[in-house]
């Protein structure tokens, strides 16, 4: 690893040298280029080298997620839609115990504004925002037939047949991988010029193709009926956030800080989407919008989170050619790692969601954005990054939007979108203001008042007024800090971390998902159909519908085992089993905990609550095992 | 009301004898837009004649609405747009509470395959549901400028100006009356018809107008970049779940009945939407297909609801002019007044779903569609309506769809979308089969074999084999009962319901909303700012904290009357007041209800389970009334 990190650093001092040097900006984004394309090395290497779940198979995974209908290809009877996804009811109760969880962990306890706003955004709005004119992708097209291949995607294809290709020369084998390396900080130049230079084509008809084109990602419509009135669905949630951002502060009597959350879909127009749920057309977002004085980004909860330790690679780290560091979030933003107290309580509140939904602390880490990849207003951003098969993916983006987006929408409407900052002390300033002369204006262009037009500002049409006055409020546009989620992209990686296989069982594949984001909380297995054991059944039943615990009833003739399998392959956290020892006074049921196969006995008239606070993990399995006795079976 | 009713009678008695005498269709559809007409003035009769809430005032209610920020019309800084709307906190939290309450009284307790579908819909899709061709309004252009109107509404607001104005002579008026009445029956001839007419013009510019024009309410898109992958955005959440179908009936382990829902936005492009939330271009829907054996709709919980009393508009009382009857679901189905029983299971759970977000039952009512309005396909339909100021409004339709849209879909796909159903006893039935005879075809037909073409069938090219089958299944193709729910419009339908003023002082207004859909549960007063409350306080405040009950603090320095009437207006049930008794050891507050401004005191460290079980309904204040002593305290 050590030449791969010190070939990042080489690069890493020089764009630092460069700059400090004020070389031409042409000069600096080469050397950043280069520079992605030996982190990119490292990286690949490094993810090669990491500890896998070794038994991981993702065929395995999207098998069994298809089978079980977690979710699936929207319109598949049609032939589908690439980039469109329906969850069925394993997916959708799980997603919707994500989101109710998210709505506690970030709503509930942190007192958020929550706003549901439209889908439908009229193009001056994002106009303003800046995603009709940036919001794109590169693609080109057949001259022929006008199909259409995402460029990067394109070239990426074309150079990894070629270099499989074993009469490929040394040469062009180096000049590809050097390409591949280097494709993601590529622009329409680079890349016409890479596909002028080896000759790309159209992988379908061989056809030439195109010089790239920008691709907008947003979907276009039009509302309402005269066609002139043009919208697109909302890329992100944000912006309804920030054009509601007056009534919000009224609602929070004036006063700043406050958040705002968003639960809601967002739309992107992906060229050709692929990786499921990963990159798709249509997604789930939940977005935050905390609003904060510019010169206070305090936060007043930031020392219950101090402590809270983060695996954090930083631009710094990342220039260096240094890995990702274990650092508590109170000393990173102490050194200034992290740019304030708000942004780092974020993190560390956003790393204790994804822990509580299922991803595993090992394989999660926050990479700040180096100063060129990060959008043009943001003063500092730090993506929670994934690590699946696809690799690093990110998650949670927290960044620090300063005031632009509010300013941008001022601009474009004129509608003052500030916060009033009542002043610890009056402050003394001085005004100078112009006053006209209204009436020498009246009499020089007496005839013209009322029409406009320039006139000759001479000195005798106005005075200056000079004079201190003292101001008891300070009207400033809050910075934005925004934590934005992608909710599919953490579910389908919980849905990865939690896969498992039995020890010794190779075929016995099960989710351990966290109980309080499991799909159903409990299975109910009668041990046979032996018609004695139903009033037992009806009380267990009757206990979960009290507690209002999702169940799933079992009671197909398979083997106790193979039903267990079958419960567990859902991840239903929690088993009950009804056995011939039940009917004894008082009658009792096992409780098998899936994560373990250890199941215990308890009383019937226990089980409701048992599970409720199990389910809510208000209580553990360790609990268990120390109040109810073991009950040993053997499940094949 | 008696000669209004008779008039109604006499054309419904018109209308059962032209069918009867096989009349033409174009003479029956003319007799059923008058006798619409003659119900629509009987209706507005009994509308103008029916209880309301005295104090009842739209301007007073929109006004709270927009100022405590329930919900407001989307992008006002940019001028906003007719049709959409974004929900604040308060509307945000209280829709979330409808809604989690519609996910507890039908997806858990009745045990359906909740799924999540794509909005984005490729058109093949809405092509087979008829919504391609069919989902269409009218409008009229202005020739000139392009400006549209919705046809109807263009003629019923020139009519409403004609007939205010006192020089318009008596026959004028008399045939404007007429065409008032008969709008809503009007297609396209009908309306240019009366254009023409009475010469009606652009409202806003008095430039002539185009014949009606069918207008397609379904927002278009184009997925992917090369511009022809044509889609819409859902109209109707159903879809998605027909071509799931399959995939759900395996879920289901292949058994029928069973039933699927689905919670998400649906999207219509209204020409000129008004009315507030009652018309609007996007919205969210909570839809149920229950599919079922189209020759058994019996349902297996009917007798649970069969008790259950309705009031039933049925299409009959329509055609005699006769008004709502009040009749057990039970009784109504086995008088054949309602289809099935599974139509009636579902229209009792949705009469006590609505009551339970806070519907006045005396204002509610389930009115059958006359046989020309249903859609084509459907053999039953029954609509919950509300009765606000705007009227009746159509709030959940409740239909038997038959198996028209699995039919459709099948015809576009040809992929199979039947279930098997096991015949309770095994039936032979007569097969007949035509069996070709390849040598013979080949040798006749050799060179042509594999080029098709029409072949002349003769008798020795094919033989017919007629033999008996036992067959253990049958396949058929599941009918749809749909409960289908505008929850915007219920949302808006409950506030004007809950919207109340306190007698003797017309300005104290407030929302009386069930606990479990007030956006905020419990407010938190203390009476003084005096610093020796602080730590009770915080007692109370950890207490609802533990419980998950949302909570508002207000220490600001109002008297606590005031302070009162704010939290009303908000419709928050529950008042936690901290009061200098307080301190008195065990630690006390007095809780107050809302709608009755009753009071009691109980002990600091009970506040939390006795507002959590009053905020989930699990007991109610009479309940309190009895447990804790009344505290008496003026709040002027």
């Amino acid at each position: 690893m050590a030449p791969l990190r010190s070939a990042v650093k080489e690069y890493g001092d020089l764009i630092r040298e460069l700059k400090e040097k004020g070389a031409p900006k042409v000069d600096i984004d080469r050397a950043v280029i280069e520079l992605k394309a030996r982190k990119k090395r490292l990286e690949d290497r490094e993810f090669e080298l990491a500890p896998k779940e070794a038994s991981f198979d993702r065929i395995k995974l999207e098998d069994l997620l298809k089978r079980r209908f977690f979710y699936d290809q929207s319109f598949s009877i049609y032939g589908g839609v690439n980039g469109l996804y329906d969850y069925g009811p394993m997916g959708c109760a799980m997603k919707a115990n994500m989101i109710a969880l998210w709505r506690k962990h970030f709503i509930l306890e942190e007192g958020m504004l929550e706003v549901d706003c439209s889908v439908l955004t009229p193009e001056p709005v994002l106009k303003a925002s800046g995603h009709v004119d940036r919001f794109a992708d590169w693609m080109v097209k057949d001259v022929k037939t006008g199909e259409c291949f995402r460029a990067d995607h394109l070239i990426k294809n074309h150079a990894e047949k070629i270099l499989q290709d074993p009469k490929t020369d040394i040469s062009t084998k180096n000049a590809l991988t050097d390409v591949l390396a280097k494709l993601e900080g590529f622009d329409n130049n680079d890349m016409q010029e890479v596909i002028s230079k080896f000759n790309f084509k159209s992988p379908v008809t061989g056809n030439d193709l195109t010089e790239p084109i920008a691709f907008n990602l947003m979907f276009p419509t039009l509302i309402g009926p005269t066609g002139d009135f043009k919208a697109y669905l909302r890329p992100e949630t944000a912006q309804g956030i920030f054009v509601n951002f007056k009534r919000l502060l009224e609602f929070n009597q004036g006063k700043l800080p406050f958040a705002a959350a968003q639960i809601g879909s967002g739309f992107r127009n992906e060229i050709s989407p692929r990786q499921g749920l990963i990159r798709v057309r249509e997604f789930t977002m939940c977005e935050i919008e905390h609003f904060v004085d510019p010169n206070d980004k305090k936060h007043s909860k930031f020392s219950k989170v101090s402590d809270h330790k983060l695996n954090l690679l930083s631009a710094c780290n990342q220039l260096a050619g240094k890995s990702a560091e274990t650092v508590s979030i109170g000393k990173a933003v102490k050194e200034g790692i992290v740019a304030n107290e708000t942004l780092g309580y974020y993190m560390a509140r956003v790393h204790m969601f994804l822990v509580k939904v299922g991803i595993d602390p090992r394989r999660m880490r926050f990479r700040q954005h180096l100063s060129n990849e990060m959008a043009h207003y943001a003063c500092d951003c730090w993506d929670a990054e994934i690590l699946t098969s696809y690799g690093w993916i990110e998650c949670v983006g927290n960044a620090d939007r300063a005031c632009y987006d509010l300013q941008q929408h001022f601009r474009a409407t004129n509608v003052k979108l500030t916060a009033e900052k009542r002043l610890d002390e009056p402050k003394t300033i001085n005004v100078t203001e112009i006053v006209p002369n209204k009436s020498a204006i009246g009499s020089k262009y007496k005839s013209d008042s009322k029409k406009g037009g320039e006139i000759d500002l001479t000195k005798e049409l106005f005075s200056v007024k000079r004079y201190e006055k003292k101001i008891h409020v300070e009207e400033i546009t809050p910075s934005v800090i925004e934590p934005s989620f992608g909710i599919g992209r953490i579910f389908y990686s919980v849905l990865e971390h939690s896969f498992r296989q039995r020890e010794g069982d190779e075929q016995r594949r099960f989710l351990a998902l966290p109980p309080m984001i499991a799909p159903i909380k409990c299975s109910l297995l009668p041990i046979s159909s032996n018609s004695e054991l139903d009033p037992i059944l009806e009380a267990v039943r009757d206990q979960l519908v009290e507690y209002e615990i999702s169940f799933k009833l079992d009671d197909s003739a398979g083997s106790i085992g193979r039903r267990y399998a079958r419960t567990d392959e859902i991840g239903i956290p929690f088993g009950i089993t009804v056995d011939f020892k039940s009917q004894e006074q008082p009658w009792t049921v096992t409780l098998r905990y899936a994560l373990t196969m250890e199941q215990v006995r308890l009383k019937v008239s226990e089980v409701g609550s048992v599970v409720s606070n199990l389910a809510s993990e208000r209580i553990n399995w360790q609990n268990i095992l120390e109040t109810f006795p073991k009950f040993e079976q053997n499940e094949s």
